[in-house]
């Protein structure tokens, strides 16, 4: 049906209204009120200006829209029927139901949502990501749109993206902020001067425009002004919340709330009625994207025993996989420390410098996921904290990204606690469907960095800063899930685990031990998840159940958490001697911090010395 | 002695020049190019306008100088050797070394120091903090000064804080920003467009003035200019970055880098040689803080059996514990959802709005810790993970806060997987010197309210957004690190070990088991870190080494993890059946959310069962 008047939009953004409170209500919770408010917005846009092939969402021509205020879902989940792409039916018997795509909040299990939002300040940036990949690499005119809410405008990541949009000069994006002045709580802190937003975001380097969001035709024309700037746009559109019912509209003490069934009846009625309209809006331009030819990778080769740091190798090996043209890297203004400029020599232009702004670092990985591209993110491990909220939607976004934390532990000595990553291997192996690696030496790092891209979910790797011998030859093999036997022989006593730094200072104190004529294993646990669980009840189970593991982490949920885990899994729980940091580490060099943390050879020797006494445990 | 004159200044600022060159190079490590470019702003602030008692850093009446540029530490080393705190021995023998108070970033180890800074974009935010504290709370007219860095106003947490300090009017707070253009790798994003920063600090709501940094006479007015505004101040000061020394200044390639030993010798020549200053700012205004009287607290009382959230426990517990005038109560705009508002009825003067900001949630907590009083900041617990480096920080800080994070866990239903706290457990355990709680009744909940208020470091709070019976008659005691046995007999065959909803669920399972005729002990596990490792063992003794642990969390690093680290760190590792989130959620009822990831009382039940065939392991 075509809906192109201004009276069929009037329709049909009555129809959102109404659908909105309809399924809401149906399902006992959420946000009508909140969809209310920015109906006629979206009504324009899909009638009008979404350039979108409902039955093709693969379409890589397709406008983008992304609910940044993912709590309007029923406005969302409305539009999709009002497309003629979910039906009455799932709608109303579907919303927030156990089992069902229509979900509190719009995630990607449906064709037509790009990425999970419903953590406020996450679909503007992400929504940066996608359009930095149709400015510069697609190379197509499909549009960002986002959604916005005002209240959402407090989040600094909100900022950092616009920031990124203006500094790229994305005019192919489009945030429509639905100011509706009432937050979850009571007013917001702007509430409708929208004078106050539009200073902050022409301030930002975005064309700011300041419409009633209620006015049809100013709608209208703000949309078709979009495409006359080459700044990327900010609508600021002067909303009332619950609009359309007169005993909710911009009324505290309506957020989140779901009308009861007697007044959704009298909300119906004024607002018209149910309706049925489906409407087919504008078609893309069409094209294809632009092909970026796949080369062969040929990863750096290592001399075994040189001193090389992983960050180094982590780099040179990504400017290998650079070859393939869908890889992307992203830096946190540190890509001479993480090494990730090695990348750039060769790829400048699938190279994007994002600042110091990690979330919207993260975001723009999603956002070039969601093209299908492979990014590669780095910054230092511990900053990496600031984003966690973004790698933790990521993860129900379905994206896929790769992450690279460089300068981890106390071994990055001098500079101090500030910027150590301490808590990084409990963090990201919370993550759903995260893979953690740290490799010890540059060969298996340049392995591990082919393998991540082609890797699903949340991908991280930590490397060291300092350099160390490379211990492994160019045709070893590292695969994710593994882990490497460095030392063994029939006579073992105990077994060494460590990864990355520490697992160098297993092997100085195996040697420790051998002088005195103990046997120790050494086992390189370069993926922490997946973990090698046969391998550790392997080494167990030959060394007596006497385990050392250390790790340049804090001691809760790290790498002596993942075997005690696994193995626990596994049926076979293990008992190890752990050492992990145990105080607030200071400066110093890394000698002295890894000794005063109780992780250097030294100390894994004694505790391996400690363990003979142990009575046999754990093992197959 | 007195620095007073202009020229006299001039000379201040080249020692903290030729200080900050030599220490780096002793050290040989550190950002002597970064202190050089803010020499002068320092000089001038400390001279004449750093209203500070250097020989007693408590005194209430004292400015606050923090830098958000920690990497300045050089500099802010300089000025206490200036102050006549720092001997000149310690600065050239200390900063960087093993044991040194003068690490590589500053952290509050020095008592002029106070908090962590290094991780970009936070010392402002925390600024914002104590400037609460001194507006709101102490009410006395000392200034917090802030000196920040140009690339670290791509954080988005900086334009939280601008916009914070604009909201509650914080006029006695002044954000001095080194614009020196040059980042770690390159040019900033804004290079020395000091009027697009004027821009957007002016948007923001803060009073801009434009100056150039290395003119003393424009410094100095500038600083007077400050009281006369009722916003804080943003002074944006052109710098050039390794000023003094012509070989370096304004040059790339020198972030981070001490100079070598023959180029020092040659910047300290051109820098005029090493001076001795010692300089005596001006005194505070003196006078004592508002005085906050304390009074008793009654803890609400709950009747067992009643169905209460431990969100609404957790809110009326902080209004009762808010008779103690210290305490302060922080909302993330969800006040009505964590309960948090129920303090807000009894304390308003005591409960500030930071919105929908939780980078600068936390950072105002630790502000206010740095005064000395007891922040509670409550979010969806989900939402923890947007400041999870602010988080990290403030154990680096050694700041005192309290976190409350509700609606966790698949448990909260319809809403889906954005809004489930799903790996709080595992980011929480990790942070240095944690506390980490979960109670699973309304009694409990508040007992451990009130422990929180006198608990040092980060102590967090998970609740659960469902009524749940109360378990507890209120005389019943929590102590931090305990446990609770709910159900036992001499006929227990096996342990099931929950806390917070999942408790509920092992008491339910319990019930499902005894109609088997077996007998289950059950433990309340509100106490995750500490962690009651000693009532572990007991149950593992007393069951046969039959443990089944049930979690609302990613199993990875939660309360499973705590177990198996806390009995393997005793020396005596447990078996565990543990029941975790396993997949990712959707939407649903809190029943259909916990049955489909494994975790309702069934499943416990079902886990208790197969634990019967084990062979006896573990325990004491």
């Amino acid at each position: 049906m075509t809906v192109q008047s201004l009276d069929e939009i009037r329709d049909l953004a009555a129809q959102l209204r109404v659908d909105s409170i309809r399924c809401s209500t149906a399902a006992g919770s959420g946000h009508p009120t909140s969809s209310m408010s920015a109906a006629d917005l979206m009504a324009v846009l899909q009638a009008r200006h979404l350039r979108y092939e409902w039955q093709r969402p693969d379409d890589p021509a397709n406008d983008h829209l992304i609910f940044s205020k993912g709590h309007a879902s029923p406005l969302l989940y409305s539009m999709f029927k009002a497309a003629g792409v979910v039906s009455d039916d799932e709608l109303m018997t579907g919303y927030r139901r156990f089992g069902s795509r229509l979900e509190g909040h719009p995630t990607p299990i449906l064709p037509w949502v790009d990425v999970a939002t419903g953590s406020l300040g996450q679909g503007l940036p992400d929504g940066v990501g996608v359009a930095l990949a149709g400015k510069y690499l697609d190379e197509l005119t499909y549009r960002v749109w986002v959604l916005c809410g005002d209240s959402e405008t407090a989040e600094g990541s909100m900022w950092e993206a616009l920031d990124k949009a203006a500094y790229y000069r994305l005019s192919n994006l489009t945030a429509i902020v639905d100011v509706n002045r009432l937050g979850q709580r009571g007013p917001t802190e702007l509430g409708w001067d929208l004078d106050a937003y539009a200073r902050r975001v022409e301030a930002f380097g975005c064309h700011a425009m300041i419409i009633d969001g209620h006015d049809l035709e100013e709608i209208d024309k703000a949309y078709l002004g979009v495409a006359d700037t080459d700044r990327p746009t900010v609508i600021l559109a002067r909303t009332r919340k619950g609009r359309g019912f007169d005993e909710v509209e911009d009324r505290e003490g309506w957020h989140g709330r779901p009308l009861p069934e007697e007044m959704a009846q009298r909300a119906i009625i004024e607002l018209g009625g149910p309706r049925d309209l489906v409407v087919t809006g504008p078609s893309p331009d069409g094209g294809s994207p632009r092909v970026w030819p796949d080369g062969d990778v040929h990863l750096p080769r290592f001399e075994v025993g040189a001193k090389v740091a992983t960050r180094l190798a982590f780099g040179q090996a990504l400017a290998a996989v650079g070859a393939r043209g869908h890889v992307i890297a992203l830096d946190g203004e540190v890509g001479n420390s993480t090494h990730l400029e090695e990348f750039a020599k060769w790829y400048p232009e699938r190279y994007f410098e994002m600042f110091i702004s990690e979330q919207q670092l993260i975001a723009a990985a999603v956002g070039l996921s969601v093209r299908g591209y492979i990014p590669f993110a780095a910054t230092f491990a511990a900053f990496f904290t600031r984003a966690y909220d973004f790698i933790r939607m990521s993860a129900i976004s379905m994206a896929n990204i790769r992450l690279c934390g460089s300068h981890a532990g106390t071994e990055i000595g001098a500079d101090g606690p500030s910027q150590m990553a301490l808590e990084d291997f409990a963090m990201m192996r919370a993550v759903y469907g995260s893979t953690v690696l740290y490799p010890s030496d540059a060969t298996s790092a340049a392995s591990l960095v082919a393998q991540m891209a082609d890797r699903d979910g949340v991908v991280y790797m930590r490397t060291t800063r300092g350099a160390y011998p490379v211990l492994y030859g160019p045709d070893e093999t590292f695969p994710i899930g593994g882990s490497k036997l460095l030392r063994s022989s029939p006579d073992d006593q105990v077994t060494l685990i460590g990864a990355g730094v520490t697992l160098h200072n297993c092997l100085a104190a195996a040697d420790e031990l051998g002088r005195d004529g103990i046997h120790a294993r050494v086992v390189d646990l370069y993926s922490i998840k997946p973990i090698d669980t046969q391998a550790l009840l392997e080494a167990a189970a030959a060394t007596h159940g006497r385990l050392v593991v250390a790790e340049d982490h804090y001691p809760a949920g790290g790498i002596g958490g993942a075997v005690l885990e696994a193995c626990n899994d596994a049926g076979h729980p293990v008992r190890i001697r752990h050492l992990a940091v145990s105080g607030l580490p200071g400066s110093g060099t890394p000698e002295e911090l890894m000794a005063a943390a109780g992780i250097s050879a030294s100390h894994i020797a004694q505790a391996a010395r400690e363990t003979l006494s142990w009575l046999r445990q754990g093992g197959l």
